[in-house]
């Protein structure tokens, strides 16, 4: 059985083109406008799970965001294409965290990287655990995982933190 | 009795500085967040009515955005301190308008004005009249509706078509 | 010669899908939003059109917004796909008027109509005409201000205030 | 010498009040805005310092946000009184950070932190040094950086990694 195979249900692109809105006196988009197309790129990866987070919110099911960050890189501009790549993780039955990589088209650059963690919680704002197939989609073959503690300085801390049994 | 001696509960003064964010790159304010600070404007001259736009929510009356219009004479820029004027006046017990004009404080400049106009509606979006003491305070003295008749173009045109009679 | 053979230069169709940000607490979207559609629908008009408008600013040519109004008839919701259907007019060598359509992809209900007007600007914010094939293309065959002046009611009056010549 | 006797230039605090433009349909502020209210807390900061943004961009020195991260804690719903503040940290002559706490005022419950680094840069976008003013008020007293080492895991990780010392 070869893990490749099978579709990679929780990564996903998406496409934005640059609104002047989002621009600033700088001449580039306003720092603050990358997590909106982080929001843009969790929607599409709902969406190509096979649900949509509007039918997540009609169930009565709410993700705010309780953690976001964002490392800017490079400078995009006014009517610039860029590439959202979005990647989804289970941290627990009520809890995902989402990795983006935001790419401008024309030149492969990377702009800008960042995550957001989420919170499931129903109507009242009581935690509230995921959808089995949302859970078994992100879940998916723990690639995501694997790939982000071998890079995050901080899980890497935290591996040098624990001692080696002799 | 003099009218002058009420207090004009139909008129409202707010003050907004301009957010780095509320800039293009054109280095002045993109145009449609003087929209947002028509909301403001409009926020604060309810709260000098004596409620607040977040208690009719609670009580279940909305006012959502039927018409919008803004023309533009001057540019504002990053961190300029403006001045929202705004002057409410009512259409009909379920329709209410906002005229708004907003000022540079440095000099007294004159950037934009421009008016909305607000349907009442209840939680299910079904028409509903404005609370009796909204009614009250907008329809104050009439004279925004005067102002606003003497300076339109279209109701001055309204009056020219009116036959004069022999 | 038919000028329905001429491909339309002054409209064109863009996609936006709402973006979770673009709501309020009313659970449809912020009314200033729209204005940012109305651009990205100029923005697009303008490539149609053979040019962009990034290429116009780096050119030195520049379109602030001098006017702009909105028309709201039915809310729209996140993840609404909507079409808007912009049509440019040239009302001056130095100004020009663009017209919008805002429907809901799903049952072709239209949610918005407005309108903005630009004046061309040099980098020094003076008068300057817009480049000749912008011109050329936005003039078309006059559909558009046909269109506007048999819809618009101020232009009714206008028409009804002129004299019919014995 | 007392350094609690000094003013301490470094930090600032700002107050907005949450606009409905700034909801979204979860009923709360949109994640993204907080970034927002982070750059008028930092705007404030620099003005209590002595100078203003506006006045290092008309002098050629722009602060683009590298860095970028916030924790939510607690919602904030339109028309909630907010407090900022923001303090300053001068990490090299030619790059700042800046952390905020978002308060309610009404009850003084903390809804979100989260900090900034910036580059600060000419121009052309080259590496260049803070005026010294502005680098002396950042620096301060040290407090900031103190109070941030004791506090960000991060840190405390490199910490419990240095060995310690026969």
């Amino acid at each position: 059985v070869n893990p490749k195979q099978q579709p990679d249900l929780s990564t996903s692109t998406s496409h934005v083109r640059v609104r002047y809105a989002e621009t600033d006196q700088m001449g580039v988009v306003y720092y603050a406008n990358y997590f909106v197309w982080f929001e843009v790129g969790r929607t599409d990866l709902l969406r190509t799970m096979g649900g949509t987070y509007r039918q997540l919110e009609s169930d009565g099911l709410f993700l705010p965001v309780i953690e976001a960050s964002c490392t800017y890189s490079r400078p995009s501009h006014y009517d610039d294409e860029l590439e959202i790549r979005t990647e989804g993780e289970l941290l627990s039955p009520i809890r995902v965290r989402f990795a983006y990589e935001v790419t401008r088209r024309a030149d492969r650059v990377i702009t800008a990287t960042g995550h957001t963690v989420h919170a499931a919680v129903d109507r009242n704002g009581r935690p509230c655990r995921l959808p089995e197939p949302v859970q078994r989609a992100l879940r998916s073959d723990g690639s995501a995982e694997r790939r982000r503690r071998s890079s995050d300085p901080r899980h890497a801390a935290v591996r040098h933190r624990r001692p080696s049994l002799p």
